[in-house]
This record gives C-alpha cells, structure tokens and sequence, in this order.
C-alpha cells in the first residue's frame, strides 16, 4: 500500500459544481491530481484502471463545461468511469469499488444521481443520450433535471451495430445531443474491424483534402479563435478536412480529432459546442489507455483491469491459482481439437483473451475470427460457417449471447445449424456484478427445439463437452462453464465424446436425490458430507445435460427417493423447468413426491465474492443442506428455512 | 381467378443452368413472363407480391450470371423471394405459398438446395455471405459446393445494426464477397433514419463532385466499354461520383446507383463483378417495389402483402372480419391513453403498420417514434425515455423483441425502468410461420427481477391491459397478444387498471381447475362445454399474469382440485414452469396433485392457418379436453393421448 497522494485541488472538490471555481491552469491541474487519486484507489481494490486514465481531462473537462447532474453525462460501458465517480460525491467510498458493499465498477443509477443510466455492456450509451435528448424536448421530467445529453463512447464500443442503430436514428431525429467519441484504439482487446481502420485512417491524417468541403458545417460551430486562422484553428480544421463524412452521412456535426489529454484544447472547444450546437455533434478525441501510469501504458492490455497493485513498482498481488480457469482449460481443449480436425473454426465478439480464444489465434490464426463487439453478426457468421461446412465454435459469455438471442433462434436453431456455443460466465460472476451475470441461458436456449444445452460440473467435465461439442454435427450444441478457476481435478488427456442426453451418478444414497446441473455440484457434495454426519447419504447425480434431459435417470431418481432436488446455476425457467415438466407428464406429482428445483433467486445480487454472491442465492452447501432437512421435515436449530 | 399467363421462354427453366442457353434480349423476355407468372401465382395464394416485383431482373439476372447453387444467393428478409422459388424448380408448387404443406414465404434451406441460407428476419445475408465467403476460403464442403456468396439486402434492411457489423467485419476480412443493395425507398414502411437519407442522397445525385476521386478503387472494376467512354458509362461514372464514399470507408468497392430494371445495365456489370472483383463489392442498385404492376404500384405498401386477388382489376378477396385485431385494438387503447396523459410515447422498430402505431404517429407524432429496424436501439432508447420522465410503449412483435434482448435485460430490468412493452404475435401466426412465432418470451420475460409479464386473454382484457401498463410506473411491464382478430367481446370505454398478480376466476366447478394465460382461454371455454357433456365441470381461471403470479389463487385451485392444468401460448420456461416452481416451493406436490402444463411442443412448427398450427401443437379445444380426461383417468375411444 504507498502513501495516498497529494491532492490540494481535488480535495476541494464535493462535486462538480465545485469545478466552477477554477481557472483553466487549475483544472488541467485538477486532472493531474484527479489521476493519481485513481491509480491510488484501484492499486488498493483492483479493477478496471486503463480506460479511467485515458479519460481523467476528459470528466474534468465534461464536469466543468456541462452542468451535471441536469446534464446527462452517460459513459458508455461504464470501465472509464472511477474518476467520474471521484468527482460526483463519491470520493470517500472509492476504495471500495467491486467490493461487496461498495461501489459499483460501472455507473449506476441507484448510485448516484450523477449516473442517469447505467452500464456495463458496451454501446448503449448513444441510444441513452437520445432518449434523455427527446425526453427532454417532450417535456420529460426527472431527478436532476434534464439538460443537455453527452455520451463519451469508445472506438471500440462503435463498432457495435447498437451504436449504429443509434446515430441512424439520432441523425434523423435531428436533436442537439453530444457524442464524444474516445478513440484510444483499444477496447479491452485491440479494436478490429472496418470502422476501426477508418478511425485510424481519420487520425493518421491521409490527404482526403477533396472531403474538405464536407467539414463546413461543423466549422460554423467552431470558436471565432479556431476560425481565425491562430495555429491551433489551422490544425483543427486540418483535423476536421482528414475525414469525418462517414459520420456526417449519419447527419452529425464531426469535430476533430483532437488530443483529449490537451485540457486546452477541451476546455475551449466544448464550451464552443455547448453554445452552439443545434443538432447531434460529435467530438472525435485521441487519448491513451493507461495515460500517465507508465506500467499501464506498458502493458499489453493498457492496465484494463487489474489486481491490487503497488503503485511504485506496478506490481499486482494476485492470489496464486490453485487450478487453472475454466476458460484457459476451453482455450486448450479447442485447440487440441482444431489440432486433430481442420474443419475446427472459432468466432469471439473483442474478447480473445477473455474467452480464451487467443489461444487458438495463436495457432491458428485463419481459423479464429474476432468480428469486433458484433454478438448479433457473431452468431449468424458462425451460422453461414457450419452451413458452409465448418465447425465453429462460438465462444461469448453469457451475458453477452443475449445480444444475439434472435440470431441464435433464427439463424442457428430454426436451421439446426451445427453452431456450438461455447457461454463463458455462466452463473454469478463475483466483482462485475448484476449486469454480467450469466443467470439467464439455460433457460432461453434449453427451450429452443433441437438445441443441446450442457453444463461443466468441473474443467474435466469442460474438456468432454469440447469433444463433445467437436463430434455434434446434427444440429446446434451448447455448453457452459463459470468464471474462474476450477476444482482442481485432473484433466483427460484428450475429451471423451459424451453420449447425448445422459447424465451420470455420482454417489448413491437414500430417500432424497439431489440432481446438479453445473458447478454447484461441488457444494452438493459437500452438503451431501454435512448431511452424512446426520445419518442421511443422498444421492448424488449430476444431469451433464439441460436438453436432452436423461430422462430415465431422472425418472428412476424420482421414483426411488422421498425426494429429489435440482440445483443450477440459472434463474428459473431452465433445467429445474423442464425437470418439473418432464415429472408432470409423466404423472410422478399424481402420487406425491418431495419436488424442489434450487435456482437462482428472482433478483438482480449485486457485486461480491462469487461464495458471498452464491449465500445471497442460497445456493451454496450450508443452503442444500438445510435444503434437504427443510423438504425432509427434519427439523434444525439456527438453519433459515430456505 | 385469372387466365395464366403465356411464359413460352420461362417454360423452358426447369434450373437456373437452363438461363444459360438465353441472349440478354431473351433474358429480358424471360424476367417479363416471370414477373406475369408471380403475379399470378400470388393472385391465387395471397403473400408478399411487392417486394418480388421489384427484384424480377435482379433475380433473373443473379441466376444467369452466377453459378447456384454452387454460388450462394442469399436474399435478405425473404419476402422477395418468389420469382426465386420458380426459377429455382418449384414453380410446380409456386401456387402452394404460405399454406399448410406448401412453399414456405421465404427462403428456406430444408426446401432447396437454392436457399442456402433461410431468412424472414431482416439484416441477416451480409452476415451470412460473409460466413460461406470464408469457409469457401477454409475448404468448407456443402451441397451444392461453394463459390462466390452475394447478400441483396434492401436499404430498409441495411439500416439494422446487425447489417453494419457485417460490413464492418467484411471490410475488415477483405473477402471476395456481393452485396447487392437493394434500394427502394421502402421497406415494409417507408424506411427512416439518416441512412436512408444517405441513400436518397445518393440516388438525387447531389453534386458530391468532390467525391469523385472515392470512386476510383471501383473503376477498375467496370467493364472495358464503360471505362471507354459510352454514354453509359459515363452515367455510371457520374453515378459513382455521387458518393458511396460511407461503404468505401467501411472496406467496399461501390458500385452505383444503376437502374435495377435494366437488364442492358445489370447483366453487363454483374458479369464484370463476378470477373473481377478480389474483395467485398457493393452493387447498388434502384428498383420500384411492386414494379410492373399498377395495382401495386399505386398502393400505399407498394403491394407488400396481400390477400388473393383478381389480377385484371388488383381487386383484394379479403374475408369480412368479424372483430378488430388484436393490433387495432391496441393502437386504439394506446391513443385512448395518450390522450389523457401526454407522457405516453411510443416507439416501433421500422413496423408503424403492423404493431398499431400508425394511429398514434397520426394523432401523436411527435410522441411517436420509428427508430428503423434497430430493436437493440430501441429498447434502449425507450429505456432512457423511462428515465427522462415519460411512459414509452415499446411495441415490437414477440419474434423481434429477441433482437433487444439483451437490452431488455441490462437496459431496462436491471433498472427497473418503467418501460412498457407491447409484444404482438404472441404465439403462433400462421402464414409466416415457424420464423415469425412468438414462442419465447413469456419465458425470456418472466424470468427477469422486476419485470411484470401479462398476457391477454381477449380484446378486452387487451384494453385494460394497456391501461394497467400506462399506470405502472413502479417498474418494466410486458403484455402479450396475438395476430389476428379479436373474439369479439364488448370493448370497455376505457381500460381499467388491473391489480397487478391478480388472475380472475371464470368459472367455479369440480375435480379439475383450467389455469389459463392469454388467448387459448376460448379453446378451454370449448372444452369445458364439451366436458361438461360427459358430467366433468372444469373451474376456469385467466392468470392474466405470468409475473408476478396469483400466487393465492393458484395454491387455492391446487388445494380443491384433484388436477390443475395450466396452458400458454409459449415454449417451456415462462407460465407454466412458475406455477409449477411455486407449487413445488410450497410442497403441493409432496402429498400429489395431478399437475399438467401445456406450452408449445419443442418443435418448429411450419406455416399453416394458426388453428391448424395449434392442432400440430395440441392446444385446441378438443385436445385440452383430452388433456383433462387422460389426467382424470378417464377411458375414452379414438381420443389421442395428448
């Protein structure tokens, strides 16, 4: 832990209104003292430091030129948002950022009323903006005010078709609204794409000297200075005439690039805009991921997200990993599989490292394709693959698969396209929080005909589900597996093909069966040790597979024991579901049996430790216990009813 | 019914191959009599008649230039697809469209080895080209083998974000890849946004003299003659000139606009292109939706979509309808509501006509808001709406609200904005069949925190639903409908405002109690008259609400019946599955009750008139009685076991 800095500006700083009180020199001095008082806050709790950096003038700037909280100011995704957070009232609670408890790692409504929407999933924020805009001009009310509307969005987070569809219909709308395009050449992974080749080119400067014209409009909106010919104004309308048409087709006023680091240039050219602006604006800023943290500016991510660290060094404190991630273990099973089988394909929406894919663009670089933050386009690619041959392996997390939930029905199911989805952060996901939770999936792929849905009970488990996934060529397939790292068991040396539809026994006991979907198995075995002490030695079983379901087995459980529970790691509406639906039909409720289905509970559970998160659910071995004894009737002292 | 048309050349296409024995001049014959035969096809079945007009030398021209099915034609949406079917040997059945064991409506891979890849959503084929560009170029093997891939996509299509990932994403793998657009200046609806603003611009042939230089990359691309000099090339330079510049910046080759009738002009260029092209081109090309058909022509929808017709006068055989739509009745209720409160708005995703809207854009419109086909943005954008202080209806088809799933969930439910969803075409739809079935989101709606889900049981109900939703503030709420006409009860002066979990009972009777959710409550009506011939009196109830439940009322019907029977217009997962958890969690099942669900069976289900789709999925009347005679344990003769 180093020494908390310096910082005799910020600390007059309750909110942005306290901006008001400083000259231009102060402010870029502010910004100064508004980086380190970041760096110091996240070395502490870890989190996401680079984009924070790269935008530390900029919430200076934005929070001294608008008028928050009437001001709608929405950061898109929410990762650059600590020093946004240190300014708006929430200084003394910063170093609890991603703990349970604390503050969010993203914006948050229920936060703060300096965070008008909240984010975590990317490229939403222009569509917020333009909704507060109309809002506004209908007459809307709301906590704060309601004034001028500002998305800060990345060049990353542009490449989304959601982004998209936004200025589509912001240019069209015609309404005043600021966009301010963070372009650092970064998302979490190096941006691809087209329109990041575009942005690139519009910053490199090629003589695109005939668009020139094309820039006239935004000159108008330019500060007399700027258009009287002083240097600055020469390199800013230079700027201005390198590009910007493909967004001024989409009916914005285009100024820029300009480097975002340059309070002077900030400071003046937003008050410029916010004087003037009629219609949608949009600002293109150059800045640094990491910006004036060298180890951050180092490193290969730009200190996206990190562990606690040491300021001095860069050193980060990371817990040494008992077992390795159920993502690495993916990334390697597929890999071996792509070894054996050319047919192996890959497709991840800007996330290869987070879905373990860098590994199979490593080695196989044709074969694996980043289509950018793009999970609508993502899923129907690998639709055209398989049906082109291929085998893809479409590999998002959870959360994110629900921006491609039509393209899955449509595209993949409707067709019984061999597609196999490969959903990361399945379940609840710890420091992230509500927004990426995976709590969803089982239940709205296990209902689509012809789709088979697993779930890793272990990274072994992981390991046969690639194969088995590899070998499926009948239609789509689905497997999921949490965050983080797994149980420790050993790893095949190569995955077995699973047969479809059969679950396995883990232990067989008496009077109550307790049937897992997932990686709760673990506490199911540990409860199932807690209740031996008692006398009771439950059946253990883990169903492997949501669709099909093993249907004999779950019979013969049901009709052997007083009792059967499931437990998944997914809200209601998924495995315990279709269990339930399977022992109705079957006329097993007719007579009576002790039915209970262990699913997550009917609310969004805010950040902490997965453990801490799962207790909130209910769901850990302490719960399936007293589960048992509450179903079984056996009556306990201090154990809640769950 | 009119006399076919005389189609001497058309007669003799049994397979695209067979265009290649004809000159350009008799390929122009050949589009003239298949332009006569889809009239007349579709005068006999109904369908989309516009849309196909418009492409009828596009189509003629595709098949004779390229290679299919080797090449592989993707036709977007796929309401444009009929000259397609015949050319493509199944003119023989061209006259069984829509129907019950006929052509389906759209492209179709079970149907041809010439749909390579299904559509009926839109902004699919970039995405889908782009996938069989590439495993052409990874050795991917399928029927038909793999060539060149062309997407044609219209400009309504081309404004949904999914279509730009897929150019971002083309531009950026540099494949040799077609994209045909299509530009009418329709979609379904006149098409909005500031891409099809961009567009027209194109089309007006502004003077972008600026640009010309742009255009240089294509150039290489054209024919000799046209480079040469001729008067036509020169057009099509000046053509170029315009602009395309927005796709060039995305990684295109732009080419256009060029008259899409004009097979002198198609047929050239589409031979040039597939010659020389080495990365991704776009064609652009203008066409009339319903060309070549004055009835069509002359209509608002440019003939979109019509019942049989008599082809001399264009004169429609539209059954007289006995109730108002669903639909209608909600734009009425709507307009009703905004009339007493002006923060109610509207939002509609490129489909004014078909959600209902279109009364509101005309009473209210400037609280009336059509975002293009953009759901992704638009859930978001009424999310912000919410949270800006006004009551946005976001009313979208059940099919189509997958596309903003996603922003459901993190836009909306996580923050528990009061947003109100209108979801149309809930259930099964009949002609559009499988693609267009509103199966899933009672399922992917109840199952999120906070979100209140009805569904209505009749017109009525609809109407009081919609007051209900205009009155909840507390949070998001959702309520479902179906196509088609109502069943003809009074509709109240004004809505009431429903308790919200509160279901109403219908009827008080014995043994077994009818728990219903939504329109198949006239179906369990019919049932219970028919078993109350054999002595059975069912109790009937309408849940009204699948979130939250009536959680009284269902423990109550379970407590005094000896079997409860839920059903839903909707897959496994939503209703039924929260009754049944419900049940479980208050040990209901542990002492017995012959408990059943009946949701929609796990199959796609093809097109046919809805009642017949409803029997293939055994919800009619006489299998919910049945149902609840097999559950009694009541012998019957020649009555399937449902």
């Amino acid at each position: 832990m180093s020494a908390r800095p310096d910082t005799p500006l910020l600390d007059r700083v309750q909110s942005p209104a306290d901006l008001k009180q400083f000259s231009d020199a102060e402010l870029t001095q502010v910004a100064k003292e508004l980086r380190s008082e970041t760096i110091s806050a996240v070395s502490e709790t870890g989190g996401h430091l680079g984009a924070g950096l790269g935008v530390v003038e900029l919430t200076v700037a934005l929070h001294a030129v608008f008028d928050t909280p009437r001001d709608k100011l929405i950061w898109d995704v929410g990762h650059q948002c600590y020093p946004h957070k240190i300014l708006t009232g929430r200084r003394d609670r910063i170093r609890t950022l991603r703990q349970e408890g604390g503050l969010s790692g993203f914006t948050k409504r229920s936060e703060s009323v300096y965070d008008p929407f909240g984010a975590a999933h990317s490229s939403t924020s222009i569509s917020a903006a333009l909704g507060f805009a109309v809002a506004r001009d209908l007459g809307g009310q709301c906590e704060g005010g309601l004034g001028d509307a500002i998305a800060v969005i990345g060049d990353g987070s542009i490449s989304a078709g959601m982004a998209y569809e936004a200025m589509n219909n912001a240019g069209h709308l015609d309404k005043r609204l600021f966009v301010i395009l963070n372009d650092n050449d970064m998302s979490i992974a190096p941006p691809v794409g087209a329109m990041s080749s575009y942005l690139s080119r519009l910053y490199a400067g090629e003589p695109f000297q005939e668009f020139k014209a094309a820039a006239k409009g935004a000159v108008s909106l330019l500060p007399e200075p700027f258009r009287e010919g002083a240097k600055r104004a020469k390199e800013m309308i230079k700027g201005m005439a390198v590009g910007g048409t493909l967004f001024e087709e989409l009916g914005f006023s285009y100024v820029g690039p300009i480097d975002g680091h340059d309070m002077d240039q900030l400071l003046p050219l937003l008050r410029t805009l916010r004087q003037r602006a009629t219609g949608p604006v949009m600002l293109h800023i150059i800045t640094k991921k990491g910006k004036g943290y060298a180890p951050a500016e180092a490193a290969r991510d730009r200190g996206h997200a990190t562990a606690r660290f040491d300021v001095v060094t860069g050193k980060q404190f990371k817990a040494p990993s008992n077992a390795p991630s159920y993502t690495a273990t993916f990334g390697k099973a597929l890999v071996d599989e792509a070894a054996r089988d050319d047919r192996i394909c890959a497709v991840t929406a800007a996330m290869p490292d987070g879905t373990g894919l860098n590994l199979m663009a490593e080695r196989y670089p044709s074969r694996c394709f980043d289509v950018a933050i793009a999970e609508q386009h993502g899923v129907t690619f690998a639709a055209a693959l398989a049906a082109g041959g291929m085998k893809p392996f479409c590999a998002m997390y959870s959360t994110f698969l629900q921006r491609g939930y039509d393209q899955v029905v449509h595209d993949v199911a409707i067709q019984r396209l061999p597609v196999r989805f490969a959903i990361d952060r399945a379940g609840l996901v710890g420091a992230d929080g509500a927004t990426h939770a995976g709590s969803f999936d089982i239940a709205y792929m296990a209902n689509l005909p012809g789709m088979v849905v697993m779930a890793a009970a272990d990274e072994a488990e992981l390991v046969h589900m690639v194969a088995t996934a590899a070998a499926h060529d009948e239609g789509p397939i689905a497997f999921r597996y949490p965050r983080g790292e797994g149980v420790g068991v050993d790893l095949p040396e190569r995955g077995e093909v699973l047969e479809i539809g059969k679950g396995r026994m883990i232990q067989q006991g008496k009077r109550v069966a307790l049937l897992s979907l997932g990686t709760r198995l673990e506490e199911v075995r540990k409860a199932a040790e807690a209740l031996s002490a008692r006398g009771i030695t439950p059946t253990i079983a883990d169903a492997r597979f949501a669709k099909p379901l093993d249907e004999a087995m779950i019979l013969d459980l049901a009709a052997n024991h007083e009792a059967l529970i499931t437990i998944e790691e997914g809200a209601i509406g998924g495995f315990g579901s279709h269990v339930a639906q399977l022992l109705a039909e079957n006329g097993v409720f007719d007579d009576g049996l002790k039915y209970r289905s262990m699913v997550l509970p009917d609310t969004f559970i805010d950040q902490a430790s997965p453990k801490a998160m799962y207790d909130v659910a209910a769901m850990n071995a302490e719960q399936i216990e007293a589960k048992v004894l509450d179903v079984l009737g056996i009556a306990t002292l201090g154990t809640r009813r769950a």
